[in-house]
């Protein structure tokens, strides 16, 4: 059943790179190196998850996939840009193995040394803003009618902004606090905003294209579909930062350590520091923030992270939410869309990388 | 005949007021600062002259300016994310008398004060984008047709996005290079997307408006209003160039001899660079990026002006953008609408703030 997954995964991914690389959009923009940065994440492609969900949720609703491409790529283009103003955010110097938007725009033009970091985040800012536009370009190239369209790009505005923007903000005006005076529902409610407002768009939208009128948007299969995506959402943020400590690095991204490093307030931190005795925990806050981690620190955290078990709470939440998140399927109709959705959520909550 | 028309502005700022204050949108934002900072330079409000020329344009075509104000209102907010950005990127501190957006949110969480200033440019970063999905939903609320909303998104995309955000890239580009060697004709193509693109869309999508379908946007009026837009821009962009140098301190906003200070390729600097005798241009490069101006700087930039005719030159040029913003409404069958229009062009040239 994995490899029908993973070959319906490359296939989504394929219709994906194709659309987005065809887009004439960016080729209107000057100078060309701020085109070429428009281009740059959504060509380059990480797991193209979302798009995947919105296609799959399409066939679910006896749609066709095909026909879904442009709104998947919009969604795809639509994550990117928040990836490329999250970067400049959190200063973050290379992704997917490469280097972040404003780390290449830096060198874009000839200049003094002491000025490319400023330059560089200043054209991040303004490529994030241009795929914006790029994204309801998208939309509006969608073979739908003008209602579905409208529908579309307000629902997108809802998940998109209102609910991701600010669960973004959150997350950076948590950075700056002590995660053991972060509540889990804190981090939930961020989360849920800001990983869980895309998949619940992908999923939910997606059923209103298969269906074709914008309507279809309060079906309850589609309501169903945004809870589904609210909890795969937490699901997968949570085996991430999961991963983030007890993860391999050889095929996590990501180094382990750097959520410590960063003192992030993840369930596992939230609830040792809560749950630890106060030695205990005066020892694992010193091992937050961090210059660097030896094997010896990550160990003995790892270690804290077990006595107080954290990390059984964690393994518990993810069952409980992946549970959640296959459970709102129940209702729809069998077929490969809800199928696939259901391999997906095992797939991701299984995942080593 | 100026009563008339200041009296016009009024009404239009204050249906324009009145339409962006009672809008729920940013309501759902969370934290609370960043609904507040979205609000923020909208609800202070400028001269509020895209709008103005909206409502103005869609009256020449014989429309109902009160069914406007919705897109009139999305077109000044959507100008709005555009000064959030932009301030983050010239790093300026004030705007309208007031600290610009990054400078307020500065302050809205408590934290080491060493982190305050990248913390404001964080979530302004983030109020900019949330203004971007504001502006779309204005449109959305348009009393028209779902085809006419989206076509007024579609070249608001081409406009607002491609033109004026590759514009303002240009713009930016060129404060890294010495004036004297860009050209004026870079220089004006710049500012026809920084300043124009959203001039020439305010007049063109009025006009379109006012007749009620998507086609309007490509009848011959409304071809004109764009040009008008366009030439306009350049005039008004010139006469702020000249009050830099030559304009009062209590009357002009800014302080006089910033652009100077910036070294900024205005029509004035790119001019009197290419026509001194070499000797004088170095005495004139050398009253670029000073820390500060006294009097006697002033008067001495503004001799050297004088002596090569760059002043004449300029006050022709605007002369010349001015005629060519009234030429291109001769087209329009006389109205009030019409009337508005030109008595802004005149009022504009030859405004002393």
């Amino acid at each position: 059943m994995e490899n029908f997954l993973l070959a319906e995964l490359k296939k989504a991914a394929q219709w994906i790179d194709a659309a987005i690389k065809s887009s004439t959009f960016p080729d209107a923009v000057r100078p060309d190196f701020l085109a070429q940065a428009m281009r740059a994440y959504p060509e380059v492609g990480g797991k193209r998850l979302r798009p995947a969900i919105m296609l799959w949720s399409a066939a679910a609703a006896g749609g066709d996939m095909q026909k879904v491409v442009p709104a998947a790529a919009a969604l795809e283009v639509f994550h990117n840009w928040t990836l490329v103003h999250d970067d400049i955010i959190d200063g973050d110097e290379t992704r997917r193995n490469q280097p972040t938007a404003h780390v290449v725009l830096a060198q874009a033009i000839d200049m003094a040394e002491h000025r490319r970091s400023k330059f560089g985040c200043d054209m991040a800012i303004l490529a994030g803003d241009l795929m914006q536009a790029w994204a309801f370009d998208f939309i509006d190239q969608c073979d739908c009618s003008a209602g579905l369209k409208l529908k579309l790009a307000r629902e997108l505005r809802d998940c998109g902004y209102l609910k991701l923007v600010s669960g973004e903000a959150e997350d950076v005006v948590m950075s700056y606090r002590y995660a053991g005076d972060v509540s889990e529902a804190e981090m939930f409610a961020m989360q849920t905003g800001k990983t869980g407002a895309l998949l619940h768009y992908a999923a939910r939208a997606g059923w209103m294209l298969g269906k074709g009128y914008p309507e279809a948007w309060d079906e309850p299969e589609a309501v169903a579909l945004g809870r589904f995506g609210d909890a795969l959402a937490l699901a997968f943020q949570l085996r991430d930062d999961y991963l983030g400590v007890f993860g391999k690095l050889e095929e996590f991204g990501k180094p382990i350590g750097s959520d410590l490093q960063e003192g992030k307030a993840t369930l596992l931190l939230i609830h040792a520091l809560k749950n630890l005795p106060a030695s205990e925990e005066e020892k694992l806050s010193k091992l937050l923030y961090l210059e660097s981690y030896t094997a010896e620190d990550l160990e003995q955290a790892r270690q804290l992270f077990r006595q107080c078990s954290s990390v059984e709470y964690m393994l518990d939440a993810i069952k409980k939410y992946s549970a959640e998140a296959v459970d709102a399927l129940t209702v729809l109709p069998d077929s490969d869309g809800k199928k696939l959705l259901q391999l997906l959520t095992e797939y991701l909550i299984n995942r080593e990388k």
